[in-house]
């Protein structure tokens, strides 16, 4: 460590909000640039060829070709895949001396199609697993929690080709897998969620998230089964009721009451009682969306669900002209000719609270089937803490996590912007279909360093530690040329050693080794007179005294 | 080979010229993107990693601390230490959606000072070497000769920062053994050249050249000792010679005569034997710069050379008003307050044909020392074939080569622009001082190429090589399961194998052995049935037919 360019720190730096952010530039790991763009000091530069090893192996072994494409890349290649204006503000652009658009590449589906499209002609030559471990951009608006969410990191991407649906399914679950031993070994408590699929387009999605409060995703994950998913893929079933016993319609007089808020204090009933109706336009047609009183609707999820239909709110012009339009009191009862979509909790047979179409009054025991219907049922509201799983039915529990994994079944969305084909098996051309599958190395990091820390500093599992063990000199000139002989005897052995051999007192040398984060530390101090060393576990915190061979032994074992 | 994505070429690309941007396209290595953007394939892949190792391990080998650093870095950065201008166009240059000013690392000197700075406080933290192994962005005016000269491209760069001179020095001495280690172990052919350091700045500085055709690089080696200098380098020395008996200054009458041709074909002597003034202005001060008249000037040269001195070219504007300054017929006895810097082949004593000052009319016996004095003496001709070596006097070769490693002592540049000092030994604020050493990584992998291919293909040295043993099936299911059982034997004794298995030709399959250069072949044939198969050696194409086991105990030995 005398020698070693590290410098820790006794404060974050102002802008630090997480653990890991704190703790990877206190303990030397990673140091800010420029915003959202590090440099990896040593330690850090270790961790994360540790990662990449790691990551590296288990694509190998699962076939995969290692590959490397560049980050500079011709801005028409995502113009005729349609996703430059689909990325818009998060793509770095810029020009050539010549002005020829370039852009950095966020990822790199079309990039792989066009490399596979030259390599590949035949069905023989598939199924094909290639990826690569590279740096990527991405012009985030807010780049923060420093490595968690960078603008330039790196990222393990890989992309399967297949002639068929079946190969494509083997191509994803031989992903799926790799993942699960990826982040097992790298000691990463992480769950298995169904996705949607974003920018990226396709259909089988899922996400690998780390549980941690720093995480930016939120999910939903079930107390009682192995369900979860991201909030945004929550689906609800539609659960018909008999609605026979419901009384007629009945009109209320509610005056000033435009909202749920109102209208529930003014009638006494849960919000979760009413029924209430956003009006949007659905590529420019007037359409209702109905959901519970007390429930939100996510636009961005409506948006996903319509799109490629382009979803708009509604503004004072749209209800010119349409007198059975009454804002605040649109209920589906009258809606007319008007599209309704509907959250599946409005299921056949409920009774609802709703807008009577007319000003100051609403209407009840307005039923589901018999007084209104439904045109297609959409799972478009915020889900919420306790909302039932949709596979056994107990309240789900909404957490916050890290994305460290996504893969996706892209199916031919490229290969048919690129017109991929191959020969097929029987003599005809086949429309190749393809995986997309991503890990965020860099990030991983921070998502180590936010499950794997404490108040103390980082505490790194074993494969992924900077050093196996942490020797520190607890003394003067006899303790260090000790502690640098045990070091060296160690690493004889094949450990990964660092010796602490500075001039500095033990206080200093032991807070640096706990914010360090080594999973073992190796103590030489007063008593190696008598041969005796303390083996201290970062984990947990325990320690021994130990003869030197026992102490020896028990790392080396 | 069944599996691997991979289609070799019978024709090289419209734009290639040289053997190495013609095979590694034609043997699947590389991928043209872009212009100068390269796409490394599953073999390319693998031998630009074989050469990261090799550099790494040499770097580590001399205490050098690896790091990351981003590539994309603020303008800024750029502008502290002068470099955004002197780049110029060939930095790549861009906005962030906040409009901040952004440039993509052409080398790293600013950051690595900036980093260094904030880590380091004493002398007792010196010496410190730090390194990355990292993409670099140079926007070419001419990128060219596929991954030899591209505008994306893998380097290592390194920095040393020492508290002392002879510190520096050492850090120095400790790379330029390193990189004799690193390209030896290459299996590059190369020679160590004095430089000059261009936009670096600093003093000490060597280039590492791998003579080849393709080469961009001229250099001057001496066939009879160990001398070798890029040619903007060689010095010439200033050799004084006895002028006692050259006659007094004679005007000739030479009419129409403005330029050396015309004056030496007028008086039927060698161009050799004039001597040639230019007229330049320094700072806006005019001022002569006398040549041999066989010779040119260099105006790069000139201008490193007078740096920070601005040089330009004079015009008719100048002459005006300075009847003393006759064009086409300047002699230096004539010059009067004029500066007059000359090559050192003007030595003292040496006699000369040199303009008389008046229209039409030159001078012969016009002696150095004697008609005229020097104020300088500047090395600034372009060098010759055959020009005497500055070491042993033999006549120089000019060769052309690719630049692969570079190494300069920066001296204190960076750290006064910083002002980094440490806590130097007396106690007293000592300024750093930098060296700055880059290899050209993905450079090295199209030197390689050059020197290591034939009209059939590549030829890779044993470490570098993607496999170390290239099976070939030649035959049909019997040679094929053959092939695939001694591949599987050989791997499991280390090697790193690939297997022909395709259903091709022997012919086929041959031709690309030989075009993807792994060193070694073991192919399979007809005389399997007898345990027999064939070895061959890529290099020198020598081959052998051999029992099973005494192939394999070759290949293992």
């Amino acid at each position: 460590m005398s020698q070693m360019m590290l410098k820790t720190l006794r404060d974050a730096p102002a802008d630090a909000e997480t653990a890991s952010h704190k703790l990877l530039v206190r303990a030397g790991y990673v140091r800010r640039a420029a915003a959202g763009v590090y440099s990896w000091l040593p330690l850090g530069k270790k961790v994360l060829e540790n990662v990449t090893r790691v990551v590296r192996e288990e694509m190998d072994a699962i076939g995969g070709q290692e590959v490397l494409l560049p980050a500079l890349l011709p801005r028409e290649i995502y113009e005729d895949s349609g996703r430059a204006d689909e990325y818009g503000d998060l793509l770095f652009q810029l020009k050539d001396r010549k002005g020829t658009d370039y852009v950095l590449g966020p990822t790199h589906e079309e990039l792989f199609t066009q490399v596979a499209q030259e390599q590949i002609s035949s069905y023989k030559d598939l199924p094909a697993i290639l990826y690569q471990i590279q740096t990527k951009y991405r012009d985030e608006a807010r780049p923060r929690s420093g490595i968690l969410r960078g603008r330039e990191f790196q990222m393990k991407d890989s992309y399967s080709f297949d002639a068929t649906d079946e190969g494509l399914a083997a191509s994803y679950a031989l992903h799926r897998a790799a993942y699960q031993r990826i982040f097992e070994r790298l000691g990463l408590d992480y769950r298995i969620c169904s996705a949607i699929s974003g920018a990226m387009g396709g259909s089988a999605s899922e996400e690998f998230l780390a549980p941690a409060a720093a995480g930016e995703d939120t999910f939903a994950d079930c107390p009682a089964c192995d369900y979860a998913a991201n909030t945004e893929a929550v689906r609800t079933e539609v659960a018909a009721v008999d609605g026979s016993a419901h009384g007629p319609v009945e009109e209320l007089d509610t005056p000033d009451t435009p909202t749920i808020e109102t209208l529930a204090e003014h009638l006494g009933v849960p919000a979760s009682a009413t029924l209430k109706n956003l009006l949007v336009k659905v590529d420019g047609e007037i359409t209702a969306v109905g959901v519970p009183g007390d429930r939100e609707v996510d636009m961005g999820k409506l948006a996903e669900l319509l799109a490629p239909a382009e979803v708009d709110i509604v503004t004072a012009e749209d209800f010119a002209g349409r007198p059975e339009l009454v804002r605040g009191y649109v209920g589906p009862q009258g809606l007319g000719k008007i599209r309704y979509l509907a959250d599946p909790r409005i299921a056949p047979g409920t009774s609802w609270i709703t807008g009577a179409n007319k000003p100051d009054t609403h209407a009840r025991n307005v039923v589901c089937g018999r007084d209104f219907e439904v045109d297609q049922y959409v799972d478009v509201v915020v889900v919420q803490n306790g909302d039932p799983c949709p596979k056994c039915g107990a309240g789900l529990r909404l957490d916050r996590a890290i994305e460290i994994g996504h893969i996706f079944q892209l199916g031919r969305k490229y290969a048919d912007a690129y017109r991929f084909d191959v020969l097929g098996q029987n003599g005809k051309p086949a429309r190749v279909t393809m995986g997309s599958y991503g890990i965020g190395v860099s990030r991983a990091v921070a998502a180590l360093a936010e499950q794997h820390s404490d108040e103390k500093g980082l505490c790194w599992p074993d494969e992924i530690a900077p050093y196996d063990v942490h020797v520190v000199a607890a003394g003067k000139a006899k303790q260090i040329e000790a502690a640098l002989e045990v070091g060296e005897r160690l690493a004889g052995l094949g450990l990964r050693v660092v010796v602490d051999d500075r001039n500095a007192s033990p206080g200093v040398k032991f807070t640096d080794a706990e914010l360090l984060g080594v999973p073992r530390t190796l103590v030489v101090g007063r008593r190696i007179d008598d041969g005796i060393v303390e083996l201290k576990n970062r984990r947990g915190g325990t320690s021994e005294e130990l003869e030197i061979d026992e102490a020896v032994r028990r790392l080396t074992a």
